[in-house]
Protein backbone atom coordinates (compact mmCIF):
# COMPACT_ATOMS: atom_id res chain seq x y z
CA UNK A 1 0.00 0.00 0.00
CA UNK A 2 2.86 2.61 0.77
CA UNK A 3 4.25 2.32 -2.75
CA UNK A 4 1.06 2.02 -4.14
CA UNK A 5 0.17 5.43 -2.48
CA UNK A 6 3.15 6.92 -3.93
CA UNK A 7 1.67 6.65 -6.82
CA UNK A 8 -1.83 7.44 -6.40
CA UNK A 9 -3.23 10.68 -8.86
CA UNK A 10 -6.45 12.62 -7.00
CA UNK A 11 -8.39 12.75 -9.90
CA UNK A 12 -10.87 15.91 -10.78
CA UNK A 13 -13.79 14.08 -9.67
CA UNK A 14 -11.98 13.71 -6.02
CA UNK A 15 -11.84 10.15 -6.03
CA UNK A 16 -8.41 8.62 -6.44
CA UNK A 17 -6.62 7.14 -8.81
CA UNK A 18 -4.05 4.54 -8.50
CA UNK A 19 -1.37 4.04 -10.95
CA UNK A 20 -2.19 0.12 -11.41
CA UNK A 21 0.58 -2.58 -10.59
CA UNK A 22 1.27 -5.20 -13.26
CA UNK A 23 1.87 -8.45 -12.95
CA UNK A 24 5.82 -8.87 -12.72
CA UNK A 25 5.92 -4.97 -11.54
CA UNK A 26 4.12 -5.12 -8.08
CA UNK A 27 4.51 -5.17 -4.16
CA UNK A 28 3.61 -9.15 -4.66
CA UNK A 29 6.08 -9.89 -6.90
CA UNK A 30 8.49 -7.91 -5.08
CA UNK A 31 8.39 -9.30 -2.02
CA UNK A 32 7.76 -13.44 -3.52
CA UNK A 33 10.97 -12.89 -5.48
CA UNK A 34 13.10 -15.58 -5.77
CA UNK A 35 16.93 -15.81 -6.31
CA UNK A 36 19.03 -18.83 -7.91
CA UNK A 37 21.55 -19.49 -5.91
CA UNK A 38 22.48 -22.67 -7.78
CA UNK A 39 20.08 -24.94 -9.07
CA UNK A 40 17.13 -25.81 -7.28
CA UNK A 41 18.49 -23.43 -4.34
CA UNK A 42 17.09 -20.05 -3.83
CA UNK A 43 17.63 -17.51 -1.23
CA UNK A 44 14.67 -14.94 -0.57
CA UNK A 45 13.21 -12.70 1.64
CA UNK A 46 10.29 -12.77 4.00
CA UNK A 47 8.79 -9.06 3.90
CA UNK A 48 7.65 -7.94 6.86
CA UNK A 49 5.07 -6.62 5.24
CA UNK A 50 2.79 -9.55 4.98
CA UNK A 51 2.64 -10.22 8.42
CA UNK A 52 -0.81 -10.98 10.33
CA UNK A 53 0.70 -9.85 13.88
CA UNK A 54 4.20 -10.78 14.24
CA UNK A 55 3.43 -14.38 11.87
CA UNK A 56 3.91 -14.38 8.07
CA UNK A 57 0.83 -15.14 6.42
CA UNK A 58 0.79 -18.86 4.96
CA UNK A 59 -0.67 -17.89 1.80
CA UNK A 60 2.24 -15.45 1.18
CA UNK A 61 4.92 -18.37 2.01
CA UNK A 62 2.94 -20.31 -0.44
CA UNK A 63 3.11 -17.98 -3.32
CA UNK A 64 7.25 -17.86 -2.55
CA UNK A 65 6.97 -21.45 -2.70
CA UNK A 66 5.64 -20.91 -6.04
CA UNK A 67 7.43 -18.73 -7.72
CA UNK A 68 10.62 -21.35 -7.27
CA UNK A 69 8.97 -24.67 -8.17
CA UNK A 70 7.95 -23.05 -11.33
CA UNK A 71 11.36 -21.88 -11.75
CA UNK A 72 12.87 -25.55 -11.25
CA UNK A 73 9.98 -27.23 -13.05
CA UNK A 74 9.41 -27.76 -16.68
CA UNK A 75 5.88 -26.41 -16.46
CA UNK A 76 5.13 -22.75 -14.94
CA UNK A 77 1.62 -22.59 -13.45
CA UNK A 78 0.62 -24.78 -9.84
CA UNK A 79 -1.69 -27.22 -10.93
CA UNK A 80 -1.75 -28.87 -7.00
CA UNK A 81 0.03 -27.64 -4.51
CA UNK A 82 -0.20 -29.60 -0.60
CA UNK A 83 2.07 -27.49 1.98
CA UNK A 84 2.31 -28.77 5.39
CA UNK A 85 3.56 -26.06 8.21
CA UNK A 86 6.17 -27.22 10.57
CA UNK A 87 7.62 -24.25 12.17
CA UNK A 88 6.07 -20.02 12.67
CA UNK A 89 8.05 -17.84 9.54
CA UNK A 90 8.82 -14.29 10.54
CA UNK A 91 10.32 -11.85 8.16
CA UNK A 92 13.87 -11.97 7.10
CA UNK A 93 16.15 -14.40 4.70
CA UNK A 94 15.14 -17.47 3.81
CA UNK A 95 16.63 -20.23 1.61
CA UNK A 96 14.08 -22.13 -0.24
CA UNK A 97 15.44 -25.94 -1.60
CA UNK A 98 13.65 -27.46 -4.38
CA UNK A 99 13.43 -30.95 -5.57
CA UNK A 100 12.47 -31.99 -8.97
CA UNK A 101 10.63 -35.67 -8.45
CA UNK A 102 9.04 -36.47 -11.81
CA UNK A 103 8.93 -34.56 -15.22
CA UNK A 104 6.32 -35.81 -17.51
CA UNK A 105 5.18 -34.51 -20.77
CA UNK A 106 2.00 -32.30 -19.11
CA UNK A 107 2.55 -32.62 -15.92
CA UNK A 108 5.54 -32.27 -13.57
CA UNK A 109 5.82 -33.07 -9.59
CA UNK A 110 8.31 -31.11 -7.60
CA UNK A 111 8.93 -30.73 -3.85
CA UNK A 112 10.07 -27.51 -2.42
CA UNK A 113 11.12 -26.28 1.53
CA UNK A 114 11.68 -23.18 3.07
CA UNK A 115 14.34 -22.72 5.85
CA UNK A 116 15.24 -19.82 8.28
CA UNK A 117 17.80 -19.80 10.55
CA UNK A 118 18.32 -20.21 13.77
CA UNK A 119 21.30 -18.33 15.95
CA UNK A 120 23.75 -20.24 15.39
CA UNK A 121 23.06 -20.48 12.04
CA UNK A 122 20.90 -23.58 11.44
CA UNK A 123 18.46 -23.97 9.41
CA UNK A 124 15.46 -24.83 10.70
CA UNK A 125 12.48 -25.59 8.17
CA UNK A 126 9.28 -23.60 8.10
CA UNK A 127 7.08 -25.49 5.48
CA UNK A 128 7.07 -27.95 2.89
CA UNK A 129 5.41 -28.34 -0.54
CA UNK A 130 4.90 -31.34 -3.03
CA UNK A 131 3.16 -30.23 -5.50
CA UNK A 132 2.50 -30.86 -9.16
CA UNK A 133 2.62 -28.64 -12.20
CA UNK A 134 1.02 -27.69 -15.66
CA UNK A 135 0.43 -25.52 -18.35
CA UNK A 136 -2.92 -24.09 -17.53
CA UNK A 137 -2.71 -22.29 -20.89
CA UNK A 138 -3.00 -25.72 -22.84
CA UNK A 139 -6.05 -27.23 -21.43
CA UNK A 140 -9.67 -27.76 -23.03
CA UNK A 141 -11.80 -25.13 -22.93
CA UNK A 142 -14.52 -27.25 -22.01
CA UNK A 143 -16.48 -26.81 -18.65
CA UNK A 144 -18.97 -28.89 -17.56
CA UNK A 145 -18.78 -27.42 -14.12
CA UNK A 146 -22.31 -27.51 -12.08
CA UNK A 147 -20.63 -25.19 -9.32
CA UNK A 148 -22.21 -21.66 -8.58
CA UNK A 149 -19.97 -18.78 -7.29
CA UNK A 150 -20.63 -17.60 -4.38
CA UNK A 151 -23.44 -14.75 -3.52
CA UNK A 152 -21.89 -11.57 -2.25
CA UNK A 153 -22.98 -7.94 -2.12
CA UNK A 154 -21.70 -5.45 -4.99
CA UNK A 155 -18.44 -4.44 -4.01
CA UNK A 156 -19.72 -1.21 -2.57
CA UNK A 157 -21.86 -2.54 -0.19
CA UNK A 158 -18.74 -4.55 1.64
CA UNK A 159 -16.90 -3.89 4.30
CA UNK A 160 -13.02 -2.68 3.91
CA UNK A 161 -10.36 -2.37 6.80
CA UNK A 162 -11.76 1.28 6.82
CA UNK A 163 -15.06 0.77 7.37
CA UNK A 164 -14.48 -0.19 10.94
CA UNK A 165 -12.67 -2.49 13.09
CA UNK A 166 -9.50 -3.90 12.04
CA UNK A 167 -10.56 -6.83 10.27
CA UNK A 168 -7.62 -8.85 12.56
CA UNK A 169 -7.19 -7.74 15.74
CA UNK A 170 -3.72 -6.44 16.53
CA UNK A 171 -1.23 -4.85 13.69
CA UNK A 172 -1.65 -6.74 10.50
CA UNK A 173 0.59 -5.11 7.64
CA UNK A 174 -0.73 -7.86 5.14
CA UNK A 175 -4.23 -5.90 5.87
CA UNK A 176 -2.62 -2.70 3.58
CA UNK A 177 -1.46 -5.12 1.08
CA UNK A 178 -4.85 -6.76 0.23
CA UNK A 179 -8.16 -5.33 -0.84
CA UNK A 180 -11.28 -7.57 0.72
CA UNK A 181 -14.31 -6.58 0.66
CA UNK A 182 -16.32 -8.47 3.08
CA UNK A 183 -20.20 -9.31 2.40
CA UNK A 184 -21.99 -7.71 5.44
CA UNK A 185 -23.41 -11.68 6.08
CA UNK A 186 -20.40 -12.71 7.23
CA UNK A 187 -19.02 -9.72 9.11
CA UNK A 188 -21.26 -10.00 12.34
CA UNK A 189 -18.16 -11.09 14.51
CA UNK A 190 -16.40 -7.58 13.86
CA UNK A 191 -18.67 -6.04 16.10
CA UNK A 192 -19.47 -8.88 18.67
CA UNK A 193 -22.27 -10.72 16.78
CA UNK A 194 -20.71 -13.52 15.22
CA UNK A 195 -23.36 -15.47 12.78
CA UNK A 196 -22.12 -18.96 14.03
CA UNK A 197 -22.54 -20.31 10.66
CA UNK A 198 -18.60 -21.08 9.47
CA UNK A 199 -18.86 -19.02 6.19
CA UNK A 200 -16.61 -15.51 5.53
CA UNK A 201 -17.45 -13.88 1.74
CA UNK A 202 -15.58 -11.04 0.04
CA UNK A 203 -14.46 -9.39 -2.60
CA UNK A 204 -10.40 -9.45 -3.39
CA UNK A 205 -7.89 -7.70 -5.29
CA UNK A 206 -4.17 -6.96 -4.18
CA UNK A 207 -4.10 -2.87 -2.89
CA UNK A 208 -2.27 -2.29 -5.43
CA UNK A 209 -4.01 -3.04 -8.35
CA UNK A 210 -1.84 -6.03 -9.46
CA UNK A 211 -3.80 -8.60 -11.28
CA UNK A 212 -4.61 -12.28 -10.56
CA UNK A 213 -2.48 -14.97 -11.36
CA UNK A 214 -1.64 -18.22 -10.63
CA UNK A 215 0.89 -18.05 -8.20
CA UNK A 216 -1.27 -15.09 -6.40
CA UNK A 217 -4.56 -17.13 -6.31
CA UNK A 218 -2.06 -19.19 -3.74
CA UNK A 219 -2.16 -15.76 -1.75
CA UNK A 220 -5.64 -15.38 -2.45
CA UNK A 221 -6.84 -18.64 -0.70
CA UNK A 222 -5.66 -17.71 2.51
CA UNK A 223 -5.90 -14.28 2.70
CA UNK A 224 -9.69 -13.72 4.52
CA UNK A 225 -10.26 -13.97 8.16
CA UNK A 226 -10.79 -17.62 9.32
CA UNK A 227 -14.41 -18.47 9.19
CA UNK A 228 -13.83 -19.53 13.10
CA UNK A 229 -14.13 -15.76 13.65
CA UNK A 230 -17.91 -16.24 11.98
CA UNK A 231 -17.85 -19.30 14.72
CA UNK A 232 -17.65 -17.01 17.57
CA UNK A 233 -13.39 -17.79 18.28
CA UNK A 234 -11.51 -14.88 18.25
CA UNK A 235 -8.01 -17.06 18.62
CA UNK A 236 -5.05 -17.98 16.30
CA UNK A 237 -6.22 -20.52 13.87
CA UNK A 238 -2.88 -22.50 13.05
CA UNK A 239 -2.72 -24.07 9.21
CA UNK A 240 -2.01 -27.45 9.69
CA UNK A 241 -2.04 -28.21 5.87
CA UNK A 242 -3.52 -26.14 3.20
CA UNK A 243 -3.83 -28.34 -0.58
CA UNK A 244 -4.53 -25.46 -3.06
CA UNK A 245 -5.77 -26.88 -6.92
CA UNK A 246 -5.85 -24.46 -9.86
CA UNK A 247 -8.04 -25.07 -12.17
CA UNK A 248 -7.62 -22.17 -14.78
CA UNK A 249 -5.58 -19.11 -15.40
CA UNK A 250 -7.80 -16.08 -13.42
CA UNK A 251 -9.15 -12.78 -15.91
CA UNK A 252 -8.60 -9.32 -14.40
CA UNK A 253 -10.82 -8.36 -12.43
CA UNK A 254 -11.72 -8.58 -8.95
CA UNK A 255 -12.06 -12.08 -7.45
CA UNK A 256 -14.89 -13.76 -5.50
CA UNK A 257 -13.45 -16.06 -2.16
CA UNK A 258 -16.02 -17.83 -0.15
CA UNK A 259 -13.94 -19.91 2.59
CA UNK A 260 -16.72 -22.12 4.64
CA UNK A 261 -15.95 -24.57 7.78
CA UNK A 262 -18.36 -27.40 8.08
CA UNK A 263 -16.69 -29.76 10.74
CA UNK A 264 -15.34 -28.43 13.48
CA UNK A 265 -14.94 -30.87 16.12
CA UNK A 266 -11.78 -32.31 18.21
CA UNK A 267 -9.83 -29.05 18.26
CA UNK A 268 -9.39 -29.16 14.28
CA UNK A 269 -11.08 -27.48 11.53
CA UNK A 270 -11.53 -28.04 7.57
CA UNK A 271 -11.80 -24.54 5.81
CA UNK A 272 -12.45 -25.28 2.15
CA UNK A 273 -12.08 -21.94 -0.19
CA UNK A 274 -13.50 -21.02 -3.54
CA UNK A 275 -11.84 -18.36 -6.09
CA UNK A 276 -13.98 -17.45 -8.84
CA UNK A 277 -12.64 -14.44 -11.33
CA UNK A 278 -14.67 -11.77 -13.05
CA UNK A 279 -15.21 -14.39 -15.97
CA UNK A 280 -17.34 -16.48 -13.92
CA UNK A 281 -15.04 -19.19 -13.68
CA UNK A 282 -14.07 -21.07 -10.74
CA UNK A 283 -10.34 -20.51 -10.74
CA UNK A 284 -9.04 -22.08 -7.72
CA UNK A 285 -10.16 -24.77 -5.11
CA UNK A 286 -8.33 -25.11 -1.67
CA UNK A 287 -8.93 -26.77 1.61
CA UNK A 288 -7.03 -26.51 4.71
CA UNK A 289 -6.78 -28.23 8.04
CA UNK A 290 -6.04 -25.80 11.02
CA UNK A 291 -6.17 -26.05 14.56
CA UNK A 292 -9.06 -24.76 15.90
CA UNK A 293 -8.76 -21.71 18.66
CA UNK A 294 -8.34 -22.44 22.45
CA UNK A 295 -10.93 -19.67 23.56
CA UNK A 296 -14.50 -19.67 23.19
CA UNK B 1 -12.51 -62.08 0.11
CA UNK B 2 -11.03 -65.69 -0.89
CA UNK B 3 -10.17 -66.17 2.86
CA UNK B 4 -12.74 -65.35 4.32
CA UNK B 5 -15.20 -67.33 2.50
CA UNK B 6 -12.49 -70.13 3.84
CA UNK B 7 -14.46 -69.68 7.41
CA UNK B 8 -17.39 -68.43 6.51
CA UNK B 9 -20.29 -70.67 8.19
CA UNK B 10 -23.41 -72.37 7.12
CA UNK B 11 -26.19 -71.09 9.98
CA UNK B 12 -29.00 -72.90 10.84
CA UNK B 13 -31.44 -70.47 9.08
CA UNK B 14 -29.77 -70.91 5.72
CA UNK B 15 -27.73 -67.64 5.89
CA UNK B 16 -23.92 -67.21 5.75
CA UNK B 17 -22.06 -66.06 8.50
CA UNK B 18 -18.80 -64.90 8.24
CA UNK B 19 -15.76 -65.60 11.09
CA UNK B 20 -15.32 -62.07 11.26
CA UNK B 21 -11.55 -60.20 10.67
CA UNK B 22 -10.02 -58.54 13.14
CA UNK B 23 -8.15 -54.84 13.41
CA UNK B 24 -4.46 -56.64 12.83
CA UNK B 25 -5.67 -59.71 11.62
CA UNK B 26 -7.38 -59.34 7.97
CA UNK B 27 -6.66 -59.49 4.04
CA UNK B 28 -6.04 -55.86 4.96
CA UNK B 29 -3.83 -55.94 7.31
CA UNK B 30 -1.59 -58.89 5.66
CA UNK B 31 -1.70 -56.46 2.74
CA UNK B 32 -0.49 -53.52 3.53
CA UNK B 33 1.85 -55.03 5.80
CA UNK B 34 5.51 -53.40 5.68
CA UNK B 35 8.49 -54.99 7.33
CA UNK B 36 11.19 -52.39 8.95
CA UNK B 37 14.85 -53.28 6.75
CA UNK B 38 16.17 -50.42 8.11
CA UNK B 39 15.61 -47.04 10.58
CA UNK B 40 12.86 -45.71 7.56
CA UNK B 41 13.20 -48.12 5.38
CA UNK B 42 10.27 -50.57 4.82
CA UNK B 43 9.61 -53.38 2.51
CA UNK B 44 6.37 -54.33 1.24
CA UNK B 45 4.64 -56.41 -1.35
CA UNK B 46 1.62 -54.45 -3.29
CA UNK B 47 -1.15 -57.29 -3.46
CA UNK B 48 -2.53 -57.92 -6.77
CA UNK B 49 -5.89 -58.40 -4.58
CA UNK B 50 -6.39 -54.54 -4.65
CA UNK B 51 -6.37 -53.77 -8.21
CA UNK B 52 -9.19 -51.93 -10.67
CA UNK B 53 -8.29 -54.16 -14.09
CA UNK B 54 -4.31 -54.08 -13.70
CA UNK B 55 -3.70 -50.75 -11.56
CA UNK B 56 -3.13 -50.87 -8.16
CA UNK B 57 -5.82 -48.86 -6.17
CA UNK B 58 -4.70 -45.50 -5.01
CA UNK B 59 -6.35 -45.79 -1.69
CA UNK B 60 -4.67 -49.37 -0.38
CA UNK B 61 -1.29 -47.83 -1.63
CA UNK B 62 -1.85 -45.00 0.61
CA UNK B 63 -2.68 -47.17 3.63
CA UNK B 64 0.52 -48.98 3.02
CA UNK B 65 2.46 -45.68 2.99
CA UNK B 66 0.27 -44.43 6.50
CA UNK B 67 1.55 -47.81 7.68
CA UNK B 68 5.25 -47.14 7.21
CA UNK B 69 4.75 -43.44 8.78
CA UNK B 70 3.18 -44.41 11.88
CA UNK B 71 5.85 -46.39 12.44
CA UNK B 72 8.55 -44.13 11.92
CA UNK B 73 7.00 -41.34 13.70
CA UNK B 74 6.26 -40.77 17.14
CA UNK B 75 2.56 -40.26 16.48
CA UNK B 76 0.51 -43.13 15.61
CA UNK B 77 -2.67 -41.78 13.75
CA UNK B 78 -2.55 -39.67 10.49
CA UNK B 79 -4.22 -36.28 10.45
CA UNK B 80 -3.44 -35.51 6.81
CA UNK B 81 -1.90 -37.09 4.16
CA UNK B 82 -1.42 -35.58 0.95
CA UNK B 83 -0.52 -37.47 -1.91
CA UNK B 84 0.99 -36.77 -5.33
CA UNK B 85 0.79 -40.02 -7.68
CA UNK B 86 3.43 -40.18 -10.16
CA UNK B 87 3.48 -43.31 -11.66
CA UNK B 88 1.37 -46.43 -12.05
CA UNK B 89 1.70 -49.29 -9.57
CA UNK B 90 1.61 -52.35 -10.21
CA UNK B 91 1.21 -56.34 -8.28
CA UNK B 92 4.74 -57.03 -6.67
CA UNK B 93 7.60 -55.51 -4.71
CA UNK B 94 7.98 -52.18 -3.52
CA UNK B 95 10.41 -50.06 -0.88
CA UNK B 96 8.90 -47.44 0.89
CA UNK B 97 11.81 -44.48 2.28
CA UNK B 98 10.03 -42.53 4.65
CA UNK B 99 11.88 -39.40 6.56
CA UNK B 100 11.29 -37.69 9.74
CA UNK B 101 10.60 -33.56 8.82
CA UNK B 102 9.36 -32.80 12.20
CA UNK B 103 8.21 -33.99 15.57
CA UNK B 104 6.61 -32.04 18.11
CA UNK B 105 4.77 -32.71 21.24
CA UNK B 106 1.24 -32.75 19.41
CA UNK B 107 1.65 -33.43 15.68
CA UNK B 108 4.76 -34.62 13.89
CA UNK B 109 5.19 -34.44 9.90
CA UNK B 110 7.12 -37.06 7.69
CA UNK B 111 7.45 -38.08 4.62
CA UNK B 112 7.04 -41.22 2.34
CA UNK B 113 7.98 -42.50 -1.00
CA UNK B 114 6.93 -46.10 -2.36
CA UNK B 115 9.32 -47.10 -5.31
CA UNK B 116 8.91 -50.62 -7.53
CA UNK B 117 11.72 -51.86 -9.54
CA UNK B 118 12.36 -51.30 -13.61
CA UNK B 119 13.68 -54.45 -15.55
CA UNK B 120 17.28 -52.96 -14.77
CA UNK B 121 16.48 -52.83 -11.01
CA UNK B 122 16.44 -49.07 -10.74
CA UNK B 123 14.17 -47.56 -8.19
CA UNK B 124 10.77 -45.99 -10.40
CA UNK B 125 8.85 -43.98 -7.66
CA UNK B 126 5.21 -44.06 -7.66
CA UNK B 127 3.57 -42.12 -4.95
CA UNK B 128 5.11 -39.68 -2.57
CA UNK B 129 3.25 -38.40 0.29
CA UNK B 130 3.41 -36.18 2.60
CA UNK B 131 1.79 -36.51 6.34
CA UNK B 132 1.17 -35.04 9.61
CA UNK B 133 0.18 -37.93 12.11
CA UNK B 134 -1.08 -36.96 15.57
CA UNK B 135 -3.00 -38.72 18.60
CA UNK B 136 -6.86 -38.71 17.45
CA UNK B 137 -7.78 -40.38 21.24
CA UNK B 138 -5.77 -37.33 22.98
CA UNK B 139 -8.37 -34.96 21.01
CA UNK B 140 -11.31 -33.27 23.18
CA UNK B 141 -14.62 -34.43 22.17
CA UNK B 142 -16.35 -31.31 21.54
CA UNK B 143 -18.09 -31.62 18.45
CA UNK B 144 -19.67 -28.05 16.76
CA UNK B 145 -20.00 -29.07 13.19
CA UNK B 146 -22.44 -28.19 11.08
CA UNK B 147 -22.29 -31.24 8.38
CA UNK B 148 -25.10 -33.46 7.93
CA UNK B 149 -24.18 -37.03 6.72
CA UNK B 150 -25.12 -37.91 3.57
CA UNK B 151 -28.71 -39.64 3.02
CA UNK B 152 -28.62 -43.03 1.64
CA UNK B 153 -31.04 -45.66 1.24
CA UNK B 154 -30.96 -48.45 4.32
CA UNK B 155 -28.05 -50.53 3.42
CA UNK B 156 -30.48 -53.61 2.34
CA UNK B 157 -32.10 -51.04 -0.43
CA UNK B 158 -28.46 -50.52 -2.03
CA UNK B 159 -26.92 -52.33 -4.49
CA UNK B 160 -24.02 -54.24 -4.59
CA UNK B 161 -21.58 -56.19 -6.93
CA UNK B 162 -23.73 -59.12 -7.46
CA UNK B 163 -26.60 -57.02 -7.42
CA UNK B 164 -25.89 -56.16 -11.25
CA UNK B 165 -23.26 -55.28 -13.71
CA UNK B 166 -19.61 -55.06 -12.06
CA UNK B 167 -19.60 -51.77 -10.56
CA UNK B 168 -16.40 -51.00 -12.37
CA UNK B 169 -16.16 -52.44 -15.96
CA UNK B 170 -13.23 -55.25 -16.71
CA UNK B 171 -11.98 -57.69 -13.69
CA UNK B 172 -11.56 -55.76 -10.71
CA UNK B 173 -10.22 -57.99 -8.03
CA UNK B 174 -10.88 -55.19 -5.78
CA UNK B 175 -14.35 -55.64 -5.72
CA UNK B 176 -13.92 -58.77 -3.72
CA UNK B 177 -12.41 -57.15 -0.67
CA UNK B 178 -14.86 -54.65 -0.49
CA UNK B 179 -18.50 -54.73 0.37
CA UNK B 180 -19.91 -51.13 -1.32
CA UNK B 181 -23.08 -51.15 -1.43
CA UNK B 182 -24.54 -47.94 -3.45
CA UNK B 183 -27.07 -45.51 -2.97
CA UNK B 184 -29.85 -46.73 -5.82
CA UNK B 185 -30.23 -42.80 -6.43
CA UNK B 186 -26.39 -42.72 -7.88
CA UNK B 187 -26.29 -46.19 -9.85
CA UNK B 188 -28.04 -44.77 -13.12
CA UNK B 189 -24.45 -45.54 -14.68
CA UNK B 190 -24.21 -49.27 -14.17
CA UNK B 191 -27.53 -49.50 -16.58
CA UNK B 192 -27.13 -46.72 -18.94
CA UNK B 193 -28.51 -43.83 -17.58
CA UNK B 194 -26.20 -41.63 -15.39
CA UNK B 195 -27.94 -38.68 -13.37
CA UNK B 196 -25.56 -36.31 -14.77
CA UNK B 197 -24.89 -35.28 -11.48
CA UNK B 198 -21.28 -35.82 -10.13
CA UNK B 199 -22.12 -37.39 -6.96
CA UNK B 200 -22.02 -40.91 -5.61
CA UNK B 201 -23.06 -42.45 -2.14
CA UNK B 202 -23.33 -45.83 -0.86
CA UNK B 203 -22.11 -47.83 2.43
CA UNK B 204 -18.31 -49.51 3.20
CA UNK B 205 -17.41 -52.02 4.51
CA UNK B 206 -14.49 -54.35 4.12
CA UNK B 207 -15.98 -57.62 3.28
CA UNK B 208 -14.25 -59.87 5.62
CA UNK B 209 -15.81 -57.69 8.07
CA UNK B 210 -12.97 -55.79 9.58
CA UNK B 211 -13.84 -52.69 11.44
CA UNK B 212 -12.25 -49.24 10.04
CA UNK B 213 -9.85 -47.63 11.79
CA UNK B 214 -7.69 -44.50 10.28
CA UNK B 215 -5.51 -46.56 8.03
CA UNK B 216 -8.52 -48.30 6.74
CA UNK B 217 -9.96 -45.00 6.22
CA UNK B 218 -7.45 -44.15 3.67
CA UNK B 219 -8.82 -46.79 1.56
CA UNK B 220 -12.25 -45.84 1.94
CA UNK B 221 -11.95 -42.17 0.50
CA UNK B 222 -10.85 -43.16 -2.82
CA UNK B 223 -13.23 -46.66 -3.12
CA UNK B 224 -16.09 -46.05 -4.63
CA UNK B 225 -16.73 -46.24 -8.63
CA UNK B 226 -15.65 -42.18 -9.53
CA UNK B 227 -18.22 -39.52 -9.57
CA UNK B 228 -17.36 -39.55 -13.72
CA UNK B 229 -19.54 -42.37 -14.19
CA UNK B 230 -22.74 -40.10 -13.01
CA UNK B 231 -21.42 -37.64 -15.01
CA UNK B 232 -21.69 -40.06 -18.18
CA UNK B 233 -17.86 -40.63 -18.50
CA UNK B 234 -16.49 -44.06 -18.70
CA UNK B 235 -12.77 -43.87 -19.45
CA UNK B 236 -10.22 -43.82 -16.93
CA UNK B 237 -9.89 -41.33 -13.94
CA UNK B 238 -6.29 -41.06 -12.64
CA UNK B 239 -5.55 -39.43 -9.59
CA UNK B 240 -3.16 -36.89 -9.76
CA UNK B 241 -3.28 -35.90 -6.25
CA UNK B 242 -5.25 -37.13 -3.25
CA UNK B 243 -5.24 -35.03 0.53
CA UNK B 244 -7.29 -36.79 3.21
CA UNK B 245 -7.91 -35.47 6.58
CA UNK B 246 -8.44 -37.73 9.52
CA UNK B 247 -10.75 -36.31 12.37
CA UNK B 248 -11.60 -38.77 14.59
CA UNK B 249 -11.21 -42.73 15.37
CA UNK B 250 -14.22 -44.79 13.52
CA UNK B 251 -16.62 -46.53 15.83
CA UNK B 252 -17.68 -50.24 14.55
CA UNK B 253 -19.75 -51.06 12.11
CA UNK B 254 -20.52 -49.66 8.31
CA UNK B 255 -19.48 -46.14 7.03
CA UNK B 256 -21.46 -44.11 4.94
CA UNK B 257 -19.82 -42.56 1.75
CA UNK B 258 -20.21 -39.52 -0.27
CA UNK B 259 -18.07 -38.29 -3.20
CA UNK B 260 -18.97 -35.20 -4.97
CA UNK B 261 -17.62 -33.11 -8.08
CA UNK B 262 -18.62 -29.72 -8.51
CA UNK B 263 -16.24 -28.35 -11.20
CA UNK B 264 -15.57 -30.84 -14.19
CA UNK B 265 -13.39 -28.19 -15.82
CA UNK B 266 -10.41 -28.13 -18.61
CA UNK B 267 -9.90 -31.90 -18.58
CA UNK B 268 -9.66 -31.73 -14.50
CA UNK B 269 -12.51 -32.45 -11.73
CA UNK B 270 -12.09 -32.83 -8.22
CA UNK B 271 -13.70 -35.53 -6.04
CA UNK B 272 -14.60 -34.50 -2.67
CA UNK B 273 -15.11 -37.53 -0.18
CA UNK B 274 -16.78 -37.40 3.35
CA UNK B 275 -16.75 -40.54 5.36
CA UNK B 276 -19.31 -40.95 8.55
CA UNK B 277 -19.09 -44.05 11.11
CA UNK B 278 -21.75 -45.85 12.55
CA UNK B 279 -22.05 -43.17 15.58
CA UNK B 280 -22.60 -40.70 13.36
CA UNK B 281 -19.05 -38.92 13.13
CA UNK B 282 -17.60 -37.29 10.20
CA UNK B 283 -14.45 -39.04 10.54
CA UNK B 284 -12.66 -38.22 7.51
CA UNK B 285 -12.61 -35.47 4.64
CA UNK B 286 -10.91 -36.11 1.91
CA UNK B 287 -10.34 -33.98 -2.06
CA UNK B 288 -8.30 -35.34 -5.02
CA UNK B 289 -7.86 -33.78 -7.89
CA UNK B 290 -7.99 -36.34 -10.66
CA UNK B 291 -7.67 -36.44 -14.65
CA UNK B 292 -11.12 -36.56 -16.28
CA UNK B 293 -11.95 -39.26 -18.89
CA UNK B 294 -10.94 -38.53 -22.14
CA UNK B 295 -14.04 -40.34 -23.76
CA UNK B 296 -17.60 -38.18 -23.30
Amino acid sequence: MAEAAQTAVRTTTGGTRTAKATVGDSEFDRDTAVVRREPGVYDAELSAGWTIIHAVNGGYLLAMLGRALGDALPHADPFSVSAHYLTASRPGPAVIRTEVVRTGRTLSTGQASLFQFAEDGTEVERIRVLATYGDLDALPDEVRTSAEPPVIAPIEHCFGPSDGPAPIPGSSAITERLDIRLDPATVGWAIGAPSGKGEMRGWFQLADGRDADPLSLLLTVDALPPTSFELGLTGWTPTVELTTHVRCRPAPGPLRVSITTRNLAGGFLEEDAEVWDSAGRLVAQSRQLAKAPRTA
